[in-house]
């Protein structure tokens, strides 16, 4: 099975513990991107996971593509070229302090990329999924018409296509988002939100939503999900639930509809070590399960179970397998040590 | 706003992790000291803040002095001078086991300080605020002398006082303390203490205690205050309210006594990252509070919410901006990343 | 007093923090194994603690050496000869994610010992108490028999033998381990067991434990126990209950039988900073009990008290005093900073 | 006395120890560009060095102005504005690899600054001696015009200028560099330079140089300089003398013209730990010489035991005593332990 | 071009900088083995280079998969199976103390390998040039058998076969390793040896040899190597002179023999960071330079730049581009700064 | 055999690698002092070496018998009471940049001991050496006295005692180091010494010596012997010759005289990785020469060989087995990785 997923991949920089930038004499250094992260979750899974984006043709350019390597994602459509490597700062936070992102992702490689840089049709070529995140486009450039043809070319040779709305309000407005992703929505199959991103990207606002205080109300969630399949022609709907309680403990679960149907996960208390990037987990868990052809249920708590996990473990990626999800998702929440 | 503390900075030396002193091949250093902490948290709020001490004119007394500056404190008042720095070992602790804290700062070169070292006329010279703690007093030497003299200027001067009454059973007894500490109260405007700083240096009891259990009775509080303001004639008090529920979870909240009326703050379960000055990043809010015309309940809740987002930062010195602390304390508890 | 314990000590090596093993570019190195465990323990006691195994003739079984004296263990019986150190991967897990060891134990030094290795008469002279685990005889080779002629030696010299289960599904099968462990019973005058232990190595099962959420229930486990002590005629049972919440929140407390009576200890909540070695705590903390005279009680609460604090220690072997221990056991469990 | 630097500062991240960047999970975080250097330097000598920058409103330009008043830098002109930090990379070499910086630069806050920006009448007030270095204006934008204004203001005041030619093949072209620089040279008293920044800046070659091998010629040098000192109305003029033998193994020494005559100093052979920012010791050296009013063969020696000693220290920026400087200027070059 | 090797690739671990095995409480993780080493540097020249083992099957072999797979090296053929991962500890030496190798490789499942583990017919398929070392044979088990295997099909095949004898006193005996190599030599086109090499493997003594002190003696070499074309029909010979001074400088050179004629290359004074590995660069620098029909002048130094750079970079495998090696076998040997 | 040593262990605090104490946020933990470096020495060595001092009674005080211990030192004579553990910190220094020491160790408990801590007669006890250095008494307090005791029990004992003068400017003047030291040189058998000592302790000058740069005369300091052994009874005196070209490199060397006769010994450049302890670990290759009857020029050989590689060894102790010295002090310079 050939996936091919397509984005921006920053340099992640953090100070090590929950240090915060002015104490840092040292960074942990780290490389991801939503889109990205799915290659790499779907390689380890056993998929052949193309990641398509551009980087600077210098040792940094370099180090990303080893890392890629590294997870067992094709790195064929890495293209090399001008611009740098966008860099967010992460600092982890904890309890009443939230961690805390810095971009600076201004200039990159792939920022600067032009149409005639991704061959679609031949990128494309025996695909079976093809993935983006609302970030891709919120880069600017030509990045919005970039993805417009690909995902022309995905239709036009049948291949199936999932969107991760991801709206990211430090770089671009509601309007902005909406004006460039709501035209996308007839190409995509499989769309993957949270509370904020239907309401930021495709208007849907969920009711009775204490963001601050991170307690959710399902009912409203299947409502604006229904609302959304009566404007889109989706297959497939995957929202994730995060309960935000704390920067450390969080509540997280997902819902899916599929055929008409709406199913809800388990739920998971999760005690958090690196939460960039679960989202991604999830994305890929759910892509996994229909490569793979799970039924929804299956597939939901696959891809929780992932997405859970993942926030166990340092850095953007996951490092996963698929009996460790399987274990997780069949109910084994103990967490003794396995010897 | 000028505003001047006094007492000793220490060199802290930590295992990193949870590691014990026996198993330390390696020390994190952090710098800090109850007065210096308040000076560095007013020094991030725009305070021009002056730290006054006294260390070894070497490059260990240079260290403090640049540690100092980095976070904006003024070290025009830092003398250099014969002594030692004073070194603290902290083991950090987890669950049952305590955080455990070995002194060695005998010999310090503040303890060995001269009245003739701090020319107080000329220190608080426009100040607006003038800050000490029990501890040091506790030093011992001239000490006790040289702050007697601070407090005498700082009334010429017309300037607010402010002391948090830190009792140290490792530096003095009850009755040393209360000696000293008893005489100083008719010059302090702002009293800041905990349950135990009470007890031991005011003699006032708060019925009905289990700190072994961490459990707290807010009516026994209020009344301890009371008996307080009867006997001192304060402006404002205020308390903090730690209950210990382990070593890396606490209750953390705050009582203000002021103008008569009594206000309690909201109250946070804090994971901790390092909870060592986070009394002083209190003090260091009540004060700002003071010196912005915050009101009572905004005072307490802008210390308290401070206060509380220093147990997640590494180090004694606090690392927040006006803007993250107000964030918090106007309800935004729910940890989410900020991107 | 004079202790011995018998065992195998491995290299333990982990990623930085909660790293997996393909991130590691650093492993933390720690030494331990059940019994060497024990005697480290019990040499902060002020016991004459002697480790006995063999190691290879090299600078890695040298530090194996340096390791056990820097704790105070006797290393007087640690024999050098061919073969390898066994090595143990742990990656340290978090929330839903277990922690997970990878044994790299073929081929070490003590699985390939001799009878001749250990003249148990001369090593257990004087002796006061011998412990050994079924770690032991599982690595095979000549190893049961070894231990077999130690248990021999130990009851004709009149030597309290203790014998922790410590069954280990990827050394042998629950019958390989009851051929060998059963005649083992006899000699045996305190034994330390889990419910797994139990159940797989003396086929005693307790009734309605979920191990996967980790709930328990005491009538099951007064009923085992009960069992156990018709069939051996043992002096002293102790059993383990951890209930596995989560890879870093576990309930932890034990049983014991003595004399007819069943004593249940306090209940603690553990948050994890490393769990590898508590049961061995416990049993250290049992012996000592014993070799104190300490009432049934007071033994257990004190093994409980030991065990929980080694969950907040890196590495295997617990670094406590016994004045640590007794101030847990005795009540205070708030955690408060010691300043 | 004070003096007033302008430039750039970047955030410097290198793998650690010998590493590529390919094998870099962690970077060592420093601080540094031409001007700040010479700015910590001058500060440490207990100079008023005022170092003139923008920086982005962010986190992460607030550690750039932590960096610096830890150094006791005065940061009153570093300006928040838009754009990023510049970024550079340093690998660190050995023996025959070189080592190898990688700029992201592109896009900074100073190199988007305006001539509003910075108030040079304002910041030049009082001020004895006004440094840059060639670098300033090779980043294009505003900054030759800012240069340019600035130059003119320091003259209009008397204030002393110093220039560091600083030629970087990666910034602009010998013509580019020729086109802005040569009109600046009107306005410097002091101008410092290497082989390289003579011939590429002011066209000067210097003969019979190997820099493959990195023999030097003293006799091309001085004539060289006369050339130069016909050209420009130059009171003083630095040339540092770098013989690279190999990344880690370098001679260093120095000459200087002043009032007609050549001075050439000592001669170190230099084993290098860092030797980023030594050509701004240099620099410092020499602007502290004439603020102190050295003879010349001090001035030159104090230089260049400065920048000698700073291939020492770790970072961008030197950390020096004055006494440091002078012991080794004065000829102990043992290396003995002080103790 | 696709190149394969053949081998054992292990997990090295070193104590950090200097330190002795029983100071580390940390080790630095590297991967490498001499083949796989070759192939690492092929991948990075832009040859197809297979690199042909057998790893465990748990995450430990998972790791070495990664790594190999971040250098670009393919990993289609290497196998998982039973045996665990060979281990070798390096303590880095200085001045007069030398590095320290201790080897933990027993059992490796590459050890453990069988014939029918590897599809020579299938692995060989359209490559040019099939690589291994002494190593691999002298690892015992199936493995001279394997490697005799390979040979026969490289031959039928016409895959050119090179050799680097790397003589192991650990591992064999010379007479044992000259029973097994000495047959191997007819398959052999491409000889890589040392003087120790020859002497133990081939019979053949360089005369007027120190090794204690390290001077060497060009003639004897050159004897030598006439002898061994002598004996056998090499298409070419390639032998390193490594000069030892101490544990952190050595000479490096290397001569090469080639249809007739013997060359000398360049002699490189180096100052050592990691050493181990670097005779692998040279042979992977001879292997690309046959591919990339590089006269012999040309081809060895480029072998010998390659070889002298890799002192410089941490770990077993290089990490170099082309144009770095041909820069300094082009002569640039200062070292400068590349900025 | 059994040696007894008596002196002060310090914890030294070195910031790492080159950086200056300013820039640590870390301290590497190593603990030393001149006569527990000669213990540590000798336990490696197979002897039953006693340290005897006194420490805090504290976790700091229990961390240097754990360390101790490590080593094989036997601690039966650690003293535990009043006062703190003396530090010591150390800048790393390189090239013209000398290392440099800090002394924190005012008040330490040695420094505050009683003759009554250390019965000399049981300390002594069947012991054949006894190894103190002018450091201890100059300590002050009562330790002049101490040492003074421990002489006359050791004479009359029969212990053989060795001395090494260890002069420390920081310590007293030499008038105050004459005055104490003096009289003991009746009691001292081993005289250990280098040419400042000779110079300031016992009034002996070396002509011809060039301390700033390092060069030694020979004559001189075989004159200089003369005269010491003409005033004092001495059977053997040990003085090192080291040549201090630069912080990282230096000459090594030594000189004996016994019977009458002097001995030269080779001389080794070495490149230092830690140069504190090397004289320490000349003074105990020399003790355990006279232990195993060495010859002059053998014993000489072997204290050289020692001490030149503790060079390359972090911390202040060495770690060094007989045969690797044995190896190098018969000629084995090479540095040769083994393998």
């Amino acid at each position: 099975m050939k996936v091919v997923t397509f984005g921006e991949l920053m340099m992640r920089l953090s100070p090590e513990g929950h240090r915060r930038i002015q104490q840092a004499d040292r960074f942990e250094v780290h490389y991801g991107g939503a889109e990205a992260n799915v290659a790499a979750f779907l390689a380890q899974m056993g998929v052949d996971a193309f990641f398509v984006t551009k980087v600077p043709a210098n040792p940094v350019g370099d180090a990303v593509i080893w890392h890629l390597r590294k997870f067992g994602v094709k790195t064929d459509w890495v293209i090399k070229g001008k611009g740098r490597l966008g860099i967010y700062f992460l600092e982890l936070g904890m309890s009443q302090r939230p961690s805390k992102v810095i971009y600076d992702r201004k200039g990159s490689a792939i920022s600067l990329a032009n149409l005639e840089d991704f061959p679609w049709e031949e990128i494309l070529e025996e695909a079976d999924h093809f993935h983006f995140s609302g970030i891709t486009p919120a880069l600017g450039g030509k990045l919005p018409e970039i993805v417009g043809e690909a995902l022309k070319v995905a239709k036009a040779k049948n291949v199936r296509v999932s969107c991760d709305l991801n709206y990211r309000a430090k770089l671009w407005t509601p309007e902005e988002a909406r004006k460039v992703m709501e035209p996308y929505m007839e190409y995509v199959d499989v769309l993957i939100a949270n509370e904020e991103d239907m309401a930021k990207v495709l208007s849907i606002e969920i009711q009775g939503l204490d963001l601050k205080t991170g307690r959710l109300n399902r009912e409203s969630y299947v409502k604006a999900v229904e609302e959304l399949v009566n404007r889109h022609d989706f297959e497939v709907v995957g929202v994730t639930l995060r309960e935000s309680y704390s920067a450390n403990v969080n509540g997280w679960s997902a819902m899916l509809w599929e055929g008409g149907e709406v199913y809800f996960s388990k739920r998971y208390e999760v005690h958090i070590v690196d939460r960039v990037g679960a989202g991604d987990a999830f994305a890929g868990g759910l892509i996994y399960g229909l490569l793979a052809g799970k039924k929804p249920q299956e597939k939901l708590e696959f891809a929780v179970a992932a997405s859970c996990m993942k926030h166990s473990i340092p850095g953007d990626f996951s490092i996963l397998t698929n009996e460790e999800i399987e274990k997780l998702a069949s109910g084994t929440t103990s967490g003794r040590v396995e010897r």
